[in-house]
């Protein structure tokens, strides 16, 4: 089964657990609304792609992995959202969760996805437990403070910005969380898989960066120009627009290079080559790098 | 050790885990601002009162459950005071979060602290995994959707409430997680736990209902008559006063006659007792029932 129709099946059984016949409705479509259809379901695409390298001996565990993980990616996206912070009216080329609904229910559907994740990995526990709570465990920290996403988030209230902690709690640590996560479904020390997270999300901030510097909100399917308006640190403002793209093509090539030994090594480069194209953010007709 | 004792400490240590010197520092205040001091940790209480009449054999995974409960209790207070919810000024006597801080870190206060219950849990598991995977799914049942205290603000914002399903998910939810957890923490089965935790339930949101209606903001902590004011359902619009007082004694006398059979059953059936002693509403003077 491709990778990606295991993610969306796996996302969709995750999803079935939030539902119930005693269930408020609204939040209940909040839910489904905030989660499918998926954006490029990039970080449940590593995991299971690390999963795979790994051997992938027990795939529910990965599927489970995979899902926790993309509910919890969409919980920070309209959490991200919402009025007091980035004010999106736009996502993935819609209404945002706040706009489509309300912003107490964008509020509780962040909940409800955070809640989701750690619920669709403890049910593992029956297969086997302690890859379970080492899933969660990871997820976790990738997620909370002092070092996850919140943290990350967290970084924009403060009067003076640590740059490498910020962009490392930010964007890297759900890449972190993939390539961990990956090799603990399979059984595997995630300790090795660190650094291949840390610089794949480390070239996700950059691109994401050009990205939001070079195109029009049509084309991102979210408001453009936020990093600037908002005056948030980014990788263009201190690079440059010439200077981020060489630092994307290093940090790309040195993700390659950080792979772990481990069965299906050839298999996984090319995959991170791939992706690595794909984040590649096309230079608008007009635009001179 | 006191049981208040022992809540207070695992309290500290899971804050503990969310401190960090690479974390950023407003963030991290709110989340010490948000949990301590305490209100009467009336939850962890049950729980741990639970965990003594069923033997308390392991105390590393009560004392870690009791802190989990007590920290996703503040996450849903720090949620549910949003200006998109109950606007709230002042909670435990003091500016609420977002008011002492800002919206955005009230937001993520309430997301660290969901993350950091967890990661509480999972780290119990090194001590034993099924237990500790057990407690997180209780966990996550009675705070995500579609029965949890999020399925329970959920119902807020329905054009229609199903006010069976919405007390039960927005106040007995994590009282049931009390009781089970509580169970599950010494090696019990949790089933015939959940009556106990869903009669405290209800008597608490009784209670509660009672003392919105019949206090003032000094007395209560926190803003009164909020429920007339959102036009929420609640004990006194329904029953009146001297209906809603006769209905919280019939509740926790059920309440007590449901504790199952376990080698602390009259112990922990005086604790109940006593604790629905301090929950009774004072009648403030002029005021008659």
């Amino acid at each position: 089964m491709p990778l990606s129709e295991r993610i969306e099946n796996a996302v969709d059984r995750a999803l079935a657990l939030s539902q119930g016949e005693q269930a408020p409705e609204r939040l209940s479509g909040a839910l489904v609304y905030a989660t499918t259809p998926g954006g490029a379901r990039i970080r449940p695409t590593i995991l299971l792609s690390v999963a795979k390298a790994c051997g992938d001996d027990k795939p529910v565990l990965s599927d489970a992995a995979a899902s926790a993980l993309e509910l919890m990616h969409c919980a920070s996206l309209v959490h991200d959202d919402l009025p007091c912070f980035d004010d999106a009216d736009v996502r993935r080329g819609k209404p945002s969760v706040h706009r489509a609904y309300s912003e107490p229910l964008a509020v509780l559907t962040g909940d409800s996805l955070i809640v989701l994740a750690f619920e669709t990995l403890a049910r593992t526990a029956e297969v086997d437990c302690t890859r379970a709570t080492k899933m969660i465990l990871s997820l976790t920290r990738r997620t909370g403070m002092p070092n996850g996403i919140c943290a990350g988030q967290g970084w924009e209230s403060e009067p003076k910005i640590d740059l490498g902690a910020y962009h490392r709690s930010k964007t890297a640590a759900l890449f972190v969380a993939a390539t961990e996560m990956g090799a603990i479904s399979a059984g595997h020390d995630p300790e090795p898989w660190y650094d291949l997270g840390a610089l794949i999300g480390e070239a996700f901030q950059v691109a994401d960066d050009l990205r939001d510097a070079l195109m029009d909100a049509s084309s991102l399917g979210k408001p453009a120009g936020q990093d600037d308006l908002h005056g948030r640190p980014n990788a263009v403002s201190e690079w440059g627009v010439k200077g981020a793209f060489e630092r994307l093509s290093d940090i790309l090539a040195g993700a390659i290079a950080s792979i772990p030994s481990c069965p299906g090594e050839a298999a996984l480069a090319e995959i991170v080559r791939m992706k690595a194209q794909s984040i590649m953010p096309k230079v608008p007709a007009g635009n001179r790098v």
